[in-house]
């Protein structure tokens, strides 16, 4: 039977979920994969964490080196997190010609060329199923089962702190800020709740996820990135009311102008397969030219969610002694012969605060006449005295159009405000 | 760049979809895999057909001896469908050497075992994507991407054709033969809709996807069958008005008491994601140890869908010269040490026409009491003069009681007969 060592790199949720099922399923991976997996090495400060595990002190490293020397490492997991030292510690283990499994979302996103150069040279495997959607295997899915296919769109909820929140603002009325507290008690979003909120962990994802569907190097700087700490429960109901229902979405399309990969909330329409995934749940929605739409659906974080996806990596590395590079010209700043979407088209919902007086509507209906954007739909509704508010759908509309709509709308005197901002996708 | 050749025995739908993709994406194969793949060789009777597909004379071959001494064709692609002459021409392409590709579900459900034995002796590869769930990689995503769980259940709408009709049916209040009527004229079902209609189709993919899932061969005896021909459109509507959506479901469940492996006209409840699963979509729910539920969703069946599957496994099977063979004893009757549940535990709905008097109810729920079955829920509303009709929802209770008492209920006097049954999963 094929031996395999593996090295741990970090003891985290993610590093605690990965030792768990290699050490549990020892004899499990025996009767069906025909591996003995063995823990060989792992690398964790926290001794206490490491004990509570059960790690036993014998495979305890202190230093990458101590583990990169080591004979009987294959394979090395490094699931600490963020860019160092786990970029340095990647580097280190390619280098030394050990295969690497990640589960780094933003290490990947931003030196995904550098790694997957070191790992070339040394003929070493760079595997990172576990960097996108946690269980979902949508990298699998990408590279092996969908080739047959020229990519149309990708579509995601790539986020489960920011979809816990959305459903629970959806769900009980309740604001952003109440129902990101909601979400930090009970561990779905971090004390510093930056990186999800405001969509960095997201646009990581979908980086790396368009660039596998669309064969062309997508880097985090071409993503065009917005948060859900602007969006009001207010929006959300009138959404709701109007048939919609407010995601944070991942969003790359292939268009007849570039490729355009965005993260913002959208609205979609309710009966979207993608608007009754809920909580902390992640979904991937895929449109190709040969199989249609297809969508994956499961569970984006959590120890062994995530544990499944790097054990399937470890497992894929070993059986198949094989080296995953990306099929396309992995460039640190993307090729130039890429075109990228700079000034993207969406559908547009807009609630503005207004002067409840005569002719209000039509000033504001010309402003986006004059913006060359056409309107699907208008609720206007009185508010208090003298004050209304007015909500608008657009049809399909540039953004640099939407833009300068936006800041004269703004100036307007009838208007108070711009409350509510929020692109469609239909 | 590496040489491909490919021949395609069988030109029916998936064989034309499958033509269509390598020809018509040559080049993006070669940009994209690296792969130069080449259709060498076509097997089929109808010249027309072939000739309306732009087939060259040049490979249209006479005999699958002419296709299997063709030293250019390195796979050979199975899409004739049935059992004879697919077993034969897929064992002759396989003792030549040549890898199969192959989307023929009862081929593989049935011969399995043959299949690979004979594939193990010439270290050819045997690969089967297409076979279950169309463009969807639900064969991919078990075997490369939950190696690390061990699969609790695995449910699934796994034909279009069947999910198309109970459909209809909900949404139309349309009876069995005018939705069938309906899907016949729109393609979705055949002159003979036997294979799909008494779930024979879905009992043939079901028994792939569980013997994968649960690493022990399943065989088509081993699954319990049941199709959607005595589905009464009352029932549909029955079972709306208590929450739930009625599916032809694939079931494979690993129980303390062995595998349960059944197909059936199943009610779910509205909020379960396959619920939302409507006209032709396919969707896989899987539930893991480690991974919790995942779904796939996509097209089961068509051309290009399939053809999409298929031709993944081209690639995969051309760019890792790899022979996946099944992850278990694949022994023809299954294996001894393997268990099955052959008397399962299910909840169960029941419509009975009653006789509107006095005391029917007790005696009808003494009876349920009896066949030691306790009840969930129960409706009764009179239909006519001296008539009612009784509608109950059971608690989980053993099929064999449930058969016995059924027959009981039938004998009472003051059943008029029992016209709805139907199995619940919640």
């Amino acid at each position: 039977m094929k031996k395999v060592g593996v090295a741990i790199l970090g003891l985290g949720v993610v590093g605690g979920g990965v030792y768990e099922i290699l050490t549990e399923k020892k004899e499990y991976f025996k009767k069906t994969q025909g591996l003995d997996i063995t823990v060989e090495s792992v690398l964790e400060k926290n001794k206490a964490r490491a004990q509570s595990l059960g790690v036993k002190s014998a495979v305890m490293a202190d230093s990458i080196e101590e583990v990169i020397s080591n004979p009987n490492v294959d394979i090395v997991v490094e699931v600490i997190g963020g860019t160092e030292p786990a970029r340095t510690f990647v580097l280190k283990a390619l280098m030394s010609g050990k295969t690497v499994v990640t589960s780094n979302k933003e290490l990947f996103a931003k030196y995904w060329t550098e790694l997957e150069e070191e790992a070339k040279k040394m003929n070493a495997g760079l595997f990172f199923e576990a960097s996108c959607v946690g269980g979902v295997p949508i990298i699998r899915v990408l590279q092996d089962g969908m080739q047959a296919n020229e990519i149309r769109s990708i579509k995601g909820i790539i986020n489960g702190t920011t979809n816990y929140i959305l459903t629970k603002m959806a769900s009980e009325n309740a604001s952003y800020e109440d129902a990101l507290k909601e979400a930090q008690k009970l561990g779905y979003a971090e004390f510093n709740p930056t990186a999800d909120v405001e969509g960095f962990d997201a646009t990581y994802k979908i980086s790396i996820l368009s660039s596998l569907a669309f064969n062309s190097k997508v880097c985090v700087e071409n993503v065009y990135r917005e948060g859900i700490t602007g969006v009001a429960k207010e929006d959300i109901a009138y959404g709701k009311s109007m048939g919609y229902t407010l995601k944070l979405l991942g969003i790359g399309k292939k268009t007849e102008n570039g490729i355009d990969v965005r993260v913002h909330p959208t609205f979609i329409r309710n009966g979207d397969p993608l608007a009754s995934v809920s909580d902390s749940f992640n979904a991937v929605h895929l449109v190709g030219d040969s199989v249609g739409e297809i969508m994956l659906y499961g569970r984006g974080a959590g120890a062994l969610p995530t544990g499944s996806a790097v054990v399937s990596d470890v497992i894929f590395a070993a059986k198949h002694n094989e080296c995953y590079y990306a099929p396309f010209k992995n460039n640190e700043k993307g090729n130039k012969e890429t075109k990228f979407v700079t000034d993207f088209t969406s559908m547009y919902y807009l609630r503005m605060a207004v002067k409840d007086a005569a002719g209000v509507l039509s000033k504001i209906a010309g402003q986006f006449s004059k913006g060359n954007i056409s309107l699907k739909e208008v609720k206007q509704t009185a508010v208090g005295e003298n004050s209304a508010e007015i909500v608008v759908i657009t049809h399909p509309a540039l953004e640099s159009n939407m833009q300068k709509t936006l800041e004269k709308l703004n100036k307007l005197s009838e208007v108070y405000g711009v409350k509510g901002f929020i692109r469609i996708e239909e």
